[in-house]
C-alpha cells in the first residue's frame, strides 16, 4: 500500500503544487488533537496522509524545486533505505553488525575512489590493525563540522598545554563569511568563545571565496596577540552562491600554524566525482578532513553525510567511549572499526546502505551523467538569463545553480530592484509551478534558481524561465 | 523487489544465526574493492545484498536477539520511514515542509498525552506566537543531552556574568555513575571541564539509582568552592541494570540550585505510556527536558527521539541561526516553529510522519499491550532463573530486562563466577541460536537479557532459558 502511494505521488507531484498554500496549524484543523485508543485498518492511516499531509507538503521531489539544494534521490537510494529499516539493525560497534560497519567503510571507500581522494583518507583496516586514515557516514554536514571541530579543539588544547578545558579561550577559528551559517553554530556547541570565531569578509574581487591573504592576516594578528589558531573551514560550493574557497591556498596558510583545515563540499563535492570538476578540491592531500553529502546532489535519499579525515585517532581520541556494555572481543582486538568512536552519540542507523546501493546500482558512468545532465540544465538557464537584459547573473555559475536577479534598469534604483525582485519571488512561489529562495550576495537580493531536483527535466527549466519572464513583464505592466 | 526481499527476511531471520560467524575484512573479500563505471540491473545489487551482506549481519530483528536493548519496529513505522524517503522533504523551516513540521509537532503532542507529560511542555504554536513548551525529534538521545547541555551552559553562563565562554571552568554536571557513557561524551563535546563533569557513585543500597542525598552534597561541595552547578542527568532505566533515578528528589535538589534536570528515559520511557509504569516518571512536572526513544521500545524504526523541553527559548537562544537563505515570511511572523533552531544540524528529515503512522495505526491500546507483553516474558523468564539455584537476579528486574549470573556456588569464588558467566556468554553467542550482551554492576560480570526484538514470542524465550540452562550444565560437567 505505501509502495502504490509512492508510485502515485511521483507519478502526481509534478502537478501538486510544490509550495503549499496551507496556513499555521493546518493540520491540527484536519487531524484529531488527540492519540487514538484504537488500532485502524492501515488504510485510515494512509487516506489522512494523502487528504491531510501530502497538501501540507513542500514537494523537494517536484520537477519545479528550485529552491536552496535539491535533495536528490533514487530507486536504488530509497530500496537501500527501506531495507535498512527493516533490518534495523544499530551498528554502533563491529560485532553489533559487521556488515553494516563494513559495508560503510566498503561505501566510503568506492566514493573515495570516483572523489579521487588521496590514500591516507582511506579507511584501512587489517591484520596489523587500523591505518591512520578513515571515514564515517553522519547525518548532516554539522555533524561532520562538529566532530572535527572538537577533534581539533582538543589537539590544540593539549598543544597549548591548557589545564582542562581553561585553554579554550585563546583558541580561534577561521571561515569566510560565505560559509554556512552552521558552521558558527557548531562552533558555538563545541564551546569556541564568540570572540574567537573569524568570519573572514568575502568580496566580488574573489567571487565571494575565502581569501587567503585575508586569512594569513587575521591568524597572524591572532598568533601575534598569543592566540593558537585552530582550524578553519574551506568550503567548495558555498550554500549562498556556490563559490569556492581555494583549498591548497588556505592548506598552505593552515600548515604553517598546525590548524586543522576541513573542506566543506556538502553540495558541490558531488560534482567532483566528474574529472571536470575535480579541480575544485586540488589540495585535498593537505588537509585533515573533508565532507560531501550524497543525500544533496548524489541520488542518496536523506540523510548521508561523508566524512573522511586524514587522522581518524585524533576524532577517536575525542569521542571513544567503551562501558562494560559494549566491550567485546572483536573491539579488544584492535582489528576493526567502532564508527561510534567517530560521531556524536553512540546509535547509528545503517546508512551504507543506501549510499552503496546506489553507486552498485548506477555505477560512475551514470553518477556522472546525471550531474553533467544537471550542469548542462543550469546552463541552459543561465544563457537564458544573460539574453534578457532585464537580467543579470550576479555571480559566475560553478555548478548548477544559478544566482540571478532583474538588474536595476530604466531608472530604477538599487532600492527598487531589491522590491522587484523580492515581488518576482513571491509572485512566482504564489503560483506553486515554481518555488525559488533568495540569498544575500555583496548586499544585493539575489533569486537562486537551483537545478537538479530528481525528476527535473529540460522542459521544466524551461517553463520556469518563461514564467519567470512572464511574470516579470506582468510586474513592469501593473506599474 | 526490496519489498519481497524484506517479506522473506522477516520470515527467515529466526533461522539466521543471530550473531554472524564472520572474520573483520569478510565482506571485502566477497565484493568487488572498486566502484563499478556501469550500471547493473537492479537484481544484481540485490544478490549481492543476499548473499554477502545478509550474512554478516547481526540480526536485531531474530526473535533471538537478547542483546542491548531491542530495536523495535512495525510494518507502520517501515511504511513511514519508507514514505518519507521517497518524499524527501528537508524540513528546516516551517516553510519549507509545513507538512512536516506540524506533523512532527502533532506526533509529538500525541506521545506527550499518552506520557501524561504536563502541558508545559507541550509545543503550543497559535496567533499568540509561540508557548514556551515544545518537543522536537532527534536522532539519538545523545543529541538530546547535547542540545539541552548547551542551552544550560549558556544559560549557566550568563547568569554567572562570564565573559565570553571563559566561565566554563566554573560550570559543574553532574550524573549516577551507572548513566550511558553517552552524557559523559556530550558534555565532553559541550567543553564542560573534565575536572567538572561529577559521576555520582551508587550503590546496590539504591539498586544502582542516583542518591539524591550524596547528589546534594556533591552540589553543596562544588558551590562552597565557588563552582555554579548547571545541569543532572536523571536516568531513568539505565542500559546497564535499568535503574531508576528519582525524578522528584534529584528535581527537589536542583530547584535549589537553579540547575537544569534531564530526564534520560531513552528505554523505559515506551513504557511509562501504561498507566502501571507511569510512576517512574513522576516529578517530570518540575524537571527541564525529558528526552525517550520510540525507536527503542516504541515499535517505531530508527531513528526517533523525542525531545520536550519546558522553555523552548532557552534551546533556540543557543541554537538559532537565520542566514539570508532561510528567511521567509512565516518564520518572521512568529506564528511557526523552525524546528533547525532545536537541533544539532540544520537539515532534517521528515521523521514526525512515523511516529504517526505507528500511533495512528496501532493506537494506544495496542502499543500498551506490546509494551505488557514484553514485560511478561520478561518476568517468565525471571521466575525461570530464581527457580534454577544455580543461578540468581543481580538487580531487580523493573521493565523488560533481566540482570542475572550463575551466581558463586559449590565452593566457586568470585572470579571463578565471573569466568563462567563470560563462558557462558561466549558459548551461547557462538550457537547463533541467542545473543545477550553483558554488563559489570557493583563488580560482578551479569548477563543481560534484555526481552522484546519485534519478532519475539514466549517459545524464544523459553529456548533461550533452555540453551542457558543446557550450557551451563555442560560447562560443568567438562570441569
Amino acid at each position: 500500500m505505501s509502495v502504490d502511494f509512492i508510485c502515485d505521488y511521483y507519478k502526481s507531484v509534478e502537478s501538486l503544487p510544490v509550495l503549499p498554500g496551507v496556513e499555521p496549524g493546518y493540520l491540527r484543523r484536519l487531524l484529531q488533537s488527540a492519540p487514538p485508543t484504537c488500532s485502524a485498518p492501515f488504510n485510515v492511516t494512509m487516506k489522512e496522509l494523502r487528504e491531510a499531509v501530502v497538501p501540507g507538503m513542500t514537494h523537494w521531489a517536484s520537477p519545479n524545486f528550485f529552491a536552496f539544494f535539491p535533495a536528490t534521490n533514487s530507486a536504488a537510494g530509497i530500496a537501500g533505505e527501506l531495507i535498512a529499516s527493516a533490518m534495523n539493525t544499530v551498528g554502533f560497534t563491529w560485532q553489533a553488525s559487521p556488515a553494516a560497519t563494513e559495508m560503510e567503510v566498503l561505501a566510503l571507500d568506492w566514493l573515495a575512489q570516483l572523489l579521487r581522494l588521496p590514500t591516507s583518507f582511506v579507511n584501512r583496516t587489517g591484520a596489523a590493525g587500523r591505518g591512520t586514515g578513515g571515514g564515517v557516514i553522519l547525518g548532516t554536514t554539522s555533524e561532520a563540522m562538529l566532530v572535527t571541530l572538537v577533534a581539533a579543539r582538543d589537539a590544540a588544547l593539549r598543544r597549548c598545554g591548557s589545564n582542562g578545558i581553561a585553554g579554550i579561550t585563546r583558541l580561534t577559528v577561521y571561515a569566510a563569511d560565505q560559509t554556512h551559517s552552521t558552521f558558527f553554530k557548531m562552533c558555538h556547541l563545541a564551546g569556541f568563545d564568540p570572540a574567537n570565531i573569524r568570519s573572514i569578509p568575502t568580496g566580488e574581487e574573489n567571487d565571494y571565496a575565502l581569501d587567503p591573504t585575508r586569512l594569513l592576516e587575521a591568524i597572524q594578528a591572532d598568533v601575534d596577540a598569543g592566540l593558537v589558531p585552530t582550524y578553519i573551514c574551506c568550503t567548495v560550493g558555498t550554500t549562498s552562491s556556490n563559490a569556492v574557497d581555494p583549498v591548497g591556498a588556505v592548506a598552505d596558510v593552515a600548515t604553517r600554524f598546525n590548524a586543522w583545515v576541513h573542506i566543506d563540499a556538502a553540495y558541490a563535492g558531488s560534482a567532483c566525482i566528474c574529472p571536470e570538476f575535480r579541480h575544485h578540491i586540488d589540495g585535498v592531500e593537505r588537509v585533515d578532513s573533508i565532507s560531501m553529502s550524497p543525500h544533496k546532489w548524489l541520488m542518496t535519499c536523506l540523510d548521508c553525510t561523508c566524512l573522511w579525515v586524514r587522522d581518524t585517532h585524533r576524532l577517536t581520541n575525542s569521542l571513544e567511549t567503551t562501558p562494560e556494555y559494549l566491550k567485546n572481543g572483536a573491539s579488544e582486538s584492535g582489528t576493526v572499526t567502532d564508527l561510534k568512536d567517530m560521531q556524536v552519540g553512540i546509535g547509528r542507523r545503517f546508512r551504507g546502505l543506501k549510499l552503496w546501493m546506489v553507486m552498485r546500482t548506477y555505477g560512475a558512468a551514470k553518477l556522472q551523467e546525471h550531474i553533467r545532465s544537471d550542469v548542462a540544465m543550469a546552463r541552459m538557464f543561465e544563457d537564458s538569463v544573460r539574453a534578457d537584459d532585464r537580467f543579470e547573473v550576479v555571480v559566475p555559475r560553478n555548478f548548477a545553480l544559478v544566482c540571478f536577479r532583474i538588474r536595476p534598469h530604466g531608472g530604477m534604483t538599487e532600492e527598487d530592484a531589491e522590491g522587484a525582485n523580492r515581488e518576482l519571488m513571491e509572485r512566482l512561489n504564489k503560483t506553486g509551478k515554481a518555488y525559488l529562495a533568495h540569498t544575500a550576495v555583496g548586499g544585493k537580493f539575489v533569486l537562486r534558481f537551483a537545478v537538479g531536483s530528481s525528476t527535473q527535466e529540460e522542459r521544466h527549466v524551461r517553463s520556469a524561465w518563461e514564467l519567470i519572464q512572464k511574470t516579470t513583464t506582468e510586474m513592469k505592466g501593473e506599474m
